[in-house]
């Protein structure tokens, strides 16, 4: 096991590089669905574009995924068991939750974000993990949603009329970083279990 | 085990009370969907109001739950094995579907209604629990659109026109029944468990 | 178990014949949705029609089905254990997914398609299989679109503007035919699988 001066169970530096670049990816996938359903439009034009995103969306979100898989293992011991089935499945799950905001952006904030919000919990009963994983997704919940007000702020971007009940930023967001805290923290453990099933 | 004079289980009052309370509020945050997606309209003004439902709809969906259960003892002994993610999942599940139809509720009836169709039947295959669950969800998908049927008949509400196909309501409306009478058939078998499961 | 001269497991004509009956049904189920939805339009009314289908759109399906369950045989073991609640999921996965693309055939192609590759691949991790499953799906996804391009050149059906955007067909439906490859090589499993099951 890799672990810190404590003792605790850590991600080593590979890890995190490729918790880093599926948060990445999966930032630009979801991303892309937003603009193209115009849920979000990009307002500052001066920094360089990634397919439809600005460059620091997907290192935002890239880095936040590290961070609440790290965030995991600081939390108490990962469940074991490897399973690549279930981390893709994972990934797939948070993916179609995210197009669907996309496809429902435009919609009456009550139904979508009642939508969302119960997808969310599927993935929560489904992921499971307890208190740990669920402190992560409180926390995605909480910080990711605060950050996106905070762009939205800064005049970086903005979402739809439609979708602007929170401060500025879609009544259902805080759902669906709360599936991302679940997501992430399940690769977390997928990752450290991946450590014993390697040959 | 709390019984009837005949030895069948039952429920007892205060699990009732929660199975009724869970299906008022599971009604109420789904008609409100409903109502803010215009799939539903409450005709008749003069009753009290609860957030966006008349007074006495969450009422009958609360009475509608705790029967349902109720039923499902009757039919069988209820499978043993407690877990609240179940339960959590079962009315995330209801209500996800509950919200689709409210977001689909404009289109037309043909896809939206197979899209429900076959949710339901994921539903009913997840949470299995054999004849007698499956008599409680047919019951539930004949007597709670006939209830709705009266409901638009005596003008306390009516469906928006996208919505009406089957003599005044959604052709979907038997599916969302369906799977609420699989839901609620699951929480009473999960409330029977509990007993055993508490300390 | 029926087996060919070479000793591999083998689908029975019966057995074929209710796969090529489930594919066909289902093809009819999707295809109605499709229609009203406007996805697709029927071009040449010269043939015969059944429900919102030209007669040969279900032969096809039915036989895709029967083929895709025959291939699968042909790759390797199938697994054992039955259970009839695989089956209807599956299939009722398939058909939930068939719905979702009519429902968001207008919508932005970008958060459609990732909506049903994520779909397909939560199905895929379900449903597994291995290489055979895989390789049913991809030979689904390959072939199936390029009939439907093939049809969409003989101008016997079209797709609407919004779904079209590859060779005519929408970007959607090599993902839509990846998880048709899985369902009927699951349902291939099952159906030797049910042989021993049954009394």
């Amino acid at each position: 096991m890799f672990r810190d001066t404590a003792g605790a169970v850590r991600l080593k530096p590979a890890e995190l590089l490729v918790l880093f670049a599926v948060g990445a990816a999966g930032g630009l996938i979801g991303d892309a669905a937003h603009v193209q359903s115009q849920t979000t439009q990009y307002l500052d034009d001066s920094v360089p574009f990634i397919w439809e995103s600005a460059l620091w969306f997907p290192l935002l979100v890239g880095l936040a995924t590290a961070s609440a898989a790290e965030l995991r293992l600081r939390l108490g011991s990962p469940r074991p068991g490897f399973d690549p089935r279930i981390a893709g499945a994972a990934i797939a799950a948070l993916l179609a939750i995210y197009a669907i905001t996309a496809l429902v952006s435009d919609q009456p904030a009550g139904p979508a974000t009642t939508l969302v919000i119960m997808l969310a919990v599927l993935v929560a009963a489904w992921l499971g993990g307890g208190t740990p994983a669920f402190a992560c997704a409180t926390a995605a919940a909480l910080l990711g949603p605060a950050a996106e007000v905070l762009i939205v702020e800064l005049e970086l971007a903005r979402y739809s009329p439609t979708a602007d009940g929170l401060f500025g930023v879609p009544t259902w967001l805080p759902a669906l970083y709360f599936a991302f805290g679940y997501v992430a923290a399940r690769l977390a453990e997928l990752a450290v279990a991946r450590r014993a099933a390697a040959p």
